[in-house]
């Protein structure tokens, strides 16, 4: 879950620099302790443009967790001053085409006969295996990089184009080929894919995180052309922000940006 | 019927705490009155994400009666620091593509011949045990889960793909396809299914009960590739909450997630 | 005209009580002579759900009164905490189509050869008949059921599907069928149906008056299979709301739903 | 160009006569001055409904002069009691088809053989004669009707049906025909059609000037039959609203509605 | 980026003279300094109608040193009394198939053989020259006119026309002649395309620089008939603004216009 908070300036103003203080070092100090729960992460950054001022993430292994964090924000002195604008309510997702489509590139790899005995086996024995690693991805760090990106999505279900019309086998090559694109970015951005359907309103929320966020633009141009995304992809607003330490929330609030972190 | 409402911070905050619990009292005596009346019920919900901080839902068995209890709430102290954000009217429906479906079953399962007299007959007595049954439901309790979501949906009215111009059979043949993977839930989540036609934007409003919330993800993912819903469901925003003692709202509003009491 | 206005409760919780009651008696007494004018009828409803409180109805037989009497509902103290999130601006329609359609029906059923110059003559004196009929509904009272049901609604212009390009003789017969579903349920509603091209954002706007609420679900998920409906009807938001006596004002904006007195 | 604004009755209601009355003479004696420069008009309209309870409209030869204006507005005492809900920004327009339909029946009409030199000659000279009359129009009065109606539309741009797409002779035999509908209620109202794009949101903006307001209802009504319109017109939403004297501005705000002083 | 900011004039006019003054000058010195930083511009506009007052325009290198001069801004004593009404956050682009066109229109023009080793090689060495003049434009000054128009866009991803299904050669001989219309207008308006894939709502954002304002009608009327536009383009709203030295930031918030100071 994330929440995005605009400040409302003329209230924040308002008060005394003591109290501003002790607003501050109130919510730092829960910002930091929810950072480092047994599993899971907090995050808070800085926006760009007019969407709102922070955006605070929050990873969890279950939806009470998450909302039990989010009541506690909810319940900080600051945040009488914040203003919700957007949040967003997803748990992340394995991937299914995308795991599955590396599995059978790797095997193909090996040289093993697909839909063989020793192919089924492998099969199950790798999607095992990243089961795993998907698991310590869910419950672990939120990426330390200075930049995220997020954007919510859909699949088409359009009158002539319904990506839940289409078989299983043509949408499983489309993910594929759009994985393709998506792997050749590995390097310079985390994708962290979420699902949401049932919990919010789109059906899917992506999170990039970079260093360099030239990457979100070449990355989401170069998938666009995708068939998966062309004619089935219908993409909700973007928000962009830099990661800050809870120590430099302060400083943000005052207007200087502070330097990274990591 | 059910509203949503945001707490504002900053008026609620102002207040001293003797006041504050004297709208908490005020407000957890008039909702636990309102939840056991001769007929109907009312539960509250702490709900994820910036859309709203409390869901207030009411059963009742007609529209004066659920606006009686709606009337109450706006005029509690407490409610001069919501605000509205959203709301819902709409009735119980029988579900008479299902409970058509579901007879049909039993009574091909039992050997009687279709559209035979004794089919007919047994048709008829069938439909009305289950309008009993739905009946108990209609006025009865709110399932007592610790989660719940809903949300609104239509039928498609497109120029192409247009549910209302489907003949009868096709739409009882695809509701029937539909019924089957939410009976598959049926162990998990109990749903509840309101028309709204006439009554709000949205032509029904889908209310499930759970334990587990991830079944909702599972759920609404399956549906999505059901013929009904992949050509003509359109679906509104997504609300998600956990259930509240209404003895445990001050807790909730002052951040804290108290145990879920069944 | 209508006005949909939701009770800002913050400003109006500050009042004193004697301030609370002079601004309900003036408001009272101005609703109570505007329902009473020469022409036209005025009347308030209590609203269901999120939308607003009050919606307050002007029948009037030109725009200056109607501007007229709403300007001073605008200059009313109550109305400092109130507002406005909705409105409409439509004039009373004599229902071409369908009037010409029970006039076809009346003088085949009379055995008057279609197209005679009999048929014509009455046919002329049959309108004129329909007119005087419907020019007392126009500046006439509103219809005194405890229920209204309110939503605007396009004819769609869609790229295929376009009831603008149908030639006169197909919409003529599509709303002869939607008539006849409406004829059904003449004896339970009165539909009072309004044209607000060039006036409002919507082309038309559907009032209807019941005592039994039921009845707006079952009329316009009946209607809703119509071809002039399924094809080409688009509909807006839906308003439900109880009739109130100017008398009761007071007891609604405290939490209490009075009796209804017809 | 123009404003919708909407009266904050909270924040007015506070003023003292005295001030309330000192904000009313600076607006009406700014108002009055803007109403008669060299070059333009100035005008303000009460309107029905509620989006808002003012529109200021202001004619003027360039972008520079009308933002003068409306930064004045801005700055006046009253502003601080009024939200702006809406506004547009636009330029008369020459009505390119309409002209050259005109002036072709013209031309036919006299005898002249079509794309003859004579009928250049004539063409170019009349177009020339339209050009001089259209910029008296531009930088004239505000026609001086009771009733005002204004909407925003767009030429449709669709993936089937699509203006932009369509050759010049086809557009130019719409628009002739949808202008022989606009002719026929010449008498009964004046359209100012103004272009927008690069401006504002919609293509164009149309005003209605008329005394009788049923007429925008007709001439509305009977447009959308055009093909222009059927298949290619898309409406923004009506305002519509009384022309208001400027010494009457207190008057309505006051929730009484002067008689039209012509 | 930009921010488009509305005042609020009943805060701002409830401070004295003397703190509007200091805030002004806060405000004038903060934008002054922006205006000259060694890479990048920085101006503000005064915006017609009701989206907004001002617009606060930053060209920057990267994303950080844009949210730098932002968090500024947001800290301003003025920004108490301002309300951020939209943004667009986008990086200036190449223009692609534009530069590619141009360089292949100038080789033809010089008599090379297409898909020759001396064609290569000239493609490769202009398109270098043309990113080494880009570059310089993307950190040079913002373009000294007297109007700012600003519009995002979209190319559409419909069922039947969809961009990104196009071929490449397709696409790049659409933007070519989309090009040609833009280098008509090339005297008298500077177009600065930038994108805003992976950053905001749209995929581009267009700045158009210009002093006489009209010129954008007829440069975004005309390109509405390319291919390019007709069937793929979707437009966003329109904002259009004066340019203000930074010395007549108050002189406009007392609503007088300032001349312009190029």
């Amino acid at each position: 879950l994330h929440e995005i908070l605009r400040l409302r300036r003329d209230s924040w103003n308002r008060l005394g620099p003591a109290e501003r203080s002790r607003c501050l070092e109130e919510a730092q100090a829960y910002l930091a302790a929810a950072a480092k729960p047994a599993t899971g992460d907090t995050a808070v950054f800085s926006l760009l443009g007019h969407k709102g001022d922070l955006l605070v993430l929050h990873f969890r292994p279950d939806l009470a967790s998450v909302h039990e964090v989010e009541l506690g924000v909810r319940a900080l002195a600051l945040y009488e001053h914040l203003e919700r604008t957007a949040s967003y309510v997803s748990v992340v997702e394995l991937g299914l085409y995308e795991m599955t489509g590396k599995i059978w590139e790797k095997l193909a790899a090996e040289g093993i006969e697909p839909d063989s005995d020793a192919w089924r086996a492998r099969l199950a024995k790798e999607m095992e295996h990243h089961r795993d690693r998907m698991r310590s991805r869910l419950y672990g760090e939120i990426p330390p990089t200075r930049y995220l990106c997020f954007y919510p999505m859909n699949k088409r279900r359009g009158e002539e184009k319904n990506w839940y019309a289409e078989p299983y086998a043509r949408r499983q090559e489309m993910m594929r080929a759009h994985g393709f694109v998506g792997r050749k970015y590995g390097g310079q951005v985390t994708q962290v894919i979420t699902g949401s359907i049932g919990f919010d309103d789109w059906e899917w929320g992506v999170y990039l995180f970079a260093d360099d966020p030239l990457v979100y633009k070449k990355l989401v141009y170069e998938m666009r052309f995708d068939e998966a995304s062309a004619w089935y992809g219908e993409f909700g607003p973007f928000w962009v922000g830099l990661r800050l330490s809870t120590d430099d929330l302060g400083e943000v609030l005052s207007g200087r940006l502070p330097p990274h972190r990591p």
